[in-house]
């Protein structure tokens, strides 16, 4: 048994370096995993093998490992050659044709959990459920085992909640749901997530008028007297070995398994406590579903995994060919939400919130079947939905007299002329976010794009189509030069797609045309 | 576009390492892989942040990273975040239930071979076919790509060879089928592999007898001389995608698809100029094949791409059940196999060889059909085979005088005890191959195993079943600890399992019941 010195290492991440010379002496493999145990706790890692940073019976800890360890600098700490925990047999059992048990499930998202697989496990364990798919009770035993893996949110009444799959830039229709929905009395305590991959999350757009971090017993607390509340999910804990198979394995392969991704999403929504439930399913070309027939199909198993796990729910299949309304940003997305309300926004983005807001109001009987849009459209004609919001943001802590106009965008602008004549057919959202984030979004919420013409309007030649906004003059020109490169819009009668290899319509979403320049 | 000063980083292996400065200031995501550029050069790397080791305008980097760069200390290198290769979206077209083209494959490969696969890419590689099986002209295609991708040997005449799919140890009957296929006459470069999971690969046994490590130049102007080498394929830079695809890949997922086994192993044969060629597939209980019907859906498979690519070849079905022969380790396998040529070993060990190089000796029609067998056991007996073994010894490097008894063991030894009296119904490769490990094989030659008793052998309690070599008194102890915790011998009537969870039948071979101290 190997037993060396703990050596903090300063650094970010997750790290552990030992000396070369301790790799020519065998004891330890570093090609393979290792185990390194202090007292109770273990972590599994790669040791890189540096000179200089550590002497042969030290090894060096990364403080964050060293946290997860308990560790000091200078403790013991025993090495092992790892192997697979036992439940990868049951990863592998899947694999090879076999059917989870409920206890498999549990075992595995509990080991999952407590970080006992390298990310070659995790990668087989994702891809094992989608190359075979899971039956509904498999579908169920690891939606209930991802949920319980963390932090439960619970409140003494039915919690509303309304999700999208994403996929398409400009969805901001939360800042308007919330509101309408809380306007009418139900408690909506919606968590949202930070971009990874697109121009704005909603909660980097929500952070444009107020704070968005909170505790769970902060939610706990404020969101019954609020009625609605928009905050970050991602502090919480809530479904965390989600958050591990994004982070290790899902953003790595450019697959998200249809199972894994309901479980993921249906998980967060029992451990935040929520009872009834509309999911936005955005479809079309250069979204995530690109069909109608695999969106009815989703819909329909998201519903019926919500059935099992005693959430009420309906799935809603929605325009999901272009960005939706004209922002893509945060800021510029709070400004669009904000005129929205003010009765001078988009009115696609007002039909689309009164449309799913409609539908909780039905769900909790505040309007009767059918009538639900209407009254949606009521909260917000009257001004109610607006006093409500103002209420929201006043209540997370942020400025509730805040006006569209003041909220500001960054400083450097440029436009994006179309190129011919035409009848906008398509804008592609992948395009369009790709501008957006070479332009900063969302890290630097300033920055975004605002969409004049939409799908249906006719274009000139040399009319303005797109306004791009950046902090930064030398992002703002590679925004521009991302748009006049792939140009974002087909007019009807132009060529939709070159086929070149580097961009193909048969695995929408996932191909991108060139490297990103950092 | 990010432009860094490299800096060399001693250390072993592939590393990137930057200044935590340097990733908040948002230039560059640590947590996706980045690409490295340097005039035509690039690697794809996941980047490190250690604080104290490169200022913020210089990368560090490992010097075999530096070396496949090209780069010099201090030259500038250009850092972008780095996007799939294009051939990634071919390899999901198969994920998602499409056919790869011949062109696809090419392309995959040719991309896997210049590194432009993530470790996450390259699994998604392996396992799309893992779950969706190759038809028999993408496996074809695949095993030529592969075959292409490295350094590629050829003869003027046939050449022969035979291949073991592996899992059972003691299997040293290259040592026996080379001197007596070469004594025909025939020409057969053996190339072998070291042990990789095992406690002794062919070419770790021919070592310590003789040299094996031999440059493509030297074999291909030696073998036709020598008629039969037995020298290490590792070195020859053949076939190198599968050595990535093992490295970076199969070893850490415990899954060895089907058809990447049978592409990997049928392209290094392409590689070396192989005509002709018996395969062996050790089957049993502990092998890589359980049963004899998935044994001969793979021999029917494998005899299948063979055709496909102009290599006539036999498989034949062999006892996979308990180790070959009596030795398991370096020295004592060189020691049995020597002893066998020289008509005192054991007879299974002779029996099997007869079987494989007689196939052989009639492929070559220096045999008539059914009459290899007889002449190859001929060879052995009339000493032809141990004088063409010497002369091989001899040709590589190595002293042709060595006696059996010459040939050191481990100086510590110990005995494993049977543990009651039976028939022996089986032994447990798995256990053996732990134990032998334990001891200290393959890298100490001299440690190993002399199995006392085989299956259908009468033991009584108390008998010296087995005996343990080893350079280290704590290594000894700790392999006689493994034997006497996990008893590798089943006795008739004895419990053949515990069903424990931790040691299953249902995946035989990859089930280890406990972490391995180091």
């Amino acid at each position: 048994m190997l037993v060396l010195k703990a050596k903090r290492i300063e650094g970010k991440g997750e790290f552990v370096i030992a000396s070369p010379a301790l790799l020519e002496s065998g004891k330890i493999s570093f090609e393979m995993p290792v185990k390194i145990k202090a007292g109770d706790h273990s972590v599994v890692a790669f040791a890189q093998a540096i000179e200089n940073i550590v002497p042969p019976d030290h090894i060096g800890i990364s403080p964050e490992l060293m946290e997860k360890l308990g560790l000091t600098d200078g403790a013991p700490v025993t090495i092992l050659q790892r192997r697979p925990p036992p439940s990868y047999d049951l990863v592998k059992k899947k694999a090879f044709g076999g059917k989870w048990e409920k206890s498999d499930i549990y075992t595995i998202v509990n080991d999952i959990r407590k970080r006992e697989y390298t990310d070659y496990e995790l990668e087989m364990f994702v891809l094992a459920q989608f190359f075979k798919g899971l039956a509904s009770d498999e579908l169920e035993y690891l939606t209930r085992a991802i949920a319980e893996s963390g932090v439960r949110l619970s409140f003494d009444e039915p919690a509303y909640d309304k999700h999208s799959i994403g996929g398409i830039p400009g969805n901001k229709v939360t800042l308007l749901i919330v509101p309408i929905v809380a306007a009418a009395g139900l408690l909506i305590p919606k968590t949202s997530s930070r971009a990874i991959t697109s121009p704005a999350g909603t909660a980097d757009t929500m952070e444009v008028l107020a704070p968005v971090e909170f505790s769970k017993e902060e939610i706990e607390e404020m969101a019954p007297k609020a009625r609605g509340m928009i905050i970050w999910g991602g502090g919480l804990d809530l479904a965390p070995v989600d958050d591990i198979l994004i982070k290790h394995v899902k953003r790595h392969i450019g697959v998200d398994p249809k199972d894994q991704m309901m479980a993921a999403i249906i998980a967060k929504k029992l451990a935040l406590g929520i009872d009834r439930l509309v999911i936005d399913l955005p479809t079309g070309r250069g979204a995530k579903l690109t069909t109608e027939k695999e969106a009815m199909e989703f819909g329909h198993d998201v519903v019926n995994l919500c059935r099992r796990v005693a959430i009420h729910a309906e799935a809603v299949i929605t325009h999901g060919e272009q960005p939706l309304g004209h922002a893509v940003g945060p800021a510029i997305e709070a400004r669009e939400a904000l005129s929205t309300l003010m009765g001078k926004g988009s009115s696609s983005v007002l039909e689309k919130s009164a449309e799913i807001a409609g539908i909780l109001l039905e769900m909790g009987n505040v309007a009767p079947p059918g009538k639900g849009y209407e009254l949606a459209k009521e909260y917000v004609s009257s001004g109610k939905a607006l006093k409500k919001f103002k209420e929201i943001i006043e209540f997370q802590g942020g400025n509730p007299n805040t006006t569209p106009d003041e909220i500001p965008l960054g400083p450097y602008r440029e436009t994006y002329l179309a190129h011919r004549n035409g009848y906008i057919s398509r804008i592609d959202n992948r395009i369009i976010s790709l501008a957006a984030k070479a332009a900063g979004a969302p890290e630097s919420k300033g920055a975004g794009l605002w969409i004049h013409s939409k799908m249906g309007d006719f274009i000139k030649q040399g009319d303005v189509a797109i306004t791009i906004y950046s902090d930064s003059e030398h992002k703002l020109s590679q925004a521009l030069n991302i748009l006049e490169t792939y140009p974002p819009f087909s007019a009807e009668g132009s060529v939709i797609y070159r086929i070149s290899g580097l961009r193909g319509e048969s695995q929408p979403g996932n191909v991108i045309p060139f490297e990103e320049p950092i």
